[in-house]
């Protein structure tokens, strides 16, 4: 029986710490559950901003109750999780009874001029975006616009796609108002995001 | 050896025509080619309106010589194209030399007050993408907004999202100006697309 656990990335854990896949709290799977049992007679809502990215990763804005039936067909391992607060507890009961790994990346979005998204964090989200391993997996900040565009803009350049085309697709999600998102993408060294050949996604 | 062809489908021809699969016209693939050539120093640039749908389905507008390199990394074993225009040569070479299988849909866009998209093209077409036996596929039009923005939103209504989360997704590529693409997607009957369960996929 798989266990699970939410995870929280704080700065001083960037130091290439092994354990940060330590999953501390766990809850049997399979369980009947209140808050996530499907309504076969509703509609499937996405979570806002809801989009596929590449194989085995999806995009999102905070997914709420609503969004729990849905979410339960992608069959998702992992979730990573891009802001400053916590999960409410509707939530962390969904991924505990789902039994889906989460790691809490407590970031803060770009805010002109003087707060900028953490590098070291997007390096480290992309390197655990890059395992496939941690794949089916969702990224997702609170409206699945500016951090979650951010990481996919640098997602991107390591797939070596046009700026032209970064930006085109982030603009989709988050318009134009952001500048600083972009000039991030634009500035972000992609080439020194040590992600491991050995489980790259065939996408790649 | 595969072999490739480009089939157009006309209205004569949705009488349930098994030979919608024939082969029509072949060329050895694995040649090198001028055309197809990948320049690794080059950035990859996606098609117009490039996205992913689904697992083994994208999306995207007519691509063009500069996409190529890009497509091929895709390893499509299919596109299906809804316009009325024929490839240009050098599209025509580049699915020859890939051994892509088109599927042309001679079909106009929604054009208010009179055109309207056709319903049987679209109902053909959602069996042949609800097919995993034609996966990859990459889905285009002219500029990837309305005609495929239809086809998706009825592909979605298929997976039973909310009609909210498919207007919202259709508008990211086409704007909010033809609101009859959205009549056409609210008043498509999904459930009457003979799809093929023995070979749907696995995220339906």
């Amino acid at each position: 029986m798989p266990t699970v656990g939410i995870q929280t990335i704080d700065e001083d854990r960037l130091d290439e710490d092994k354990t940060l896949m330590t999953k501390t709290t766990h809850h049997s799977a399979g369980e009947e559950c209140g808050i996530c049992f499907a309504r076969p007679d509703f509609p499937l809502v996405p979570p806002l901003n809801f989009a596929m990215v590449a194989t085995g990763v999806y995009r999102s804005g905070h997914p709420n109750k609503q969004n729990f039936s849905f979410l339960r067909k992608l069959g998702l391992k992992t979730i990573m999780y891009f802001a400053m607060e916590d999960y409410p507890p509707e939530m962390k009961h969904f991924v505990e009874h789902e039994a889906i790994e989460v790691m809490h990346f407590r970031m803060e979005g770009n805010k002109e001029p003087f707060v900028e998204v953490n590098k070291d964090d997007i390096s480290l989200a992309l390197v655990k975006l890059l395992d496939e391993r941690s794949h089916p997996v969702l990224i997702h900040c609170l409206k699945g616009k500016h951090r979650i565009g951010c990481l996919v803009g640098c997602l991107r350049k390591i797939q070596r796609w046009s700026m032209t085309c970064i930006f085109d697709e982030y603009r989709k999600f988050a318009g134009t108002k952001v500048l600083a998102d972009q000039e991030f993408i634009e500035t972000f060294d992609h080439e020194s995001v040590p992600y491991d050949p050995l489980h790259q996604p065939v996408w790649l």
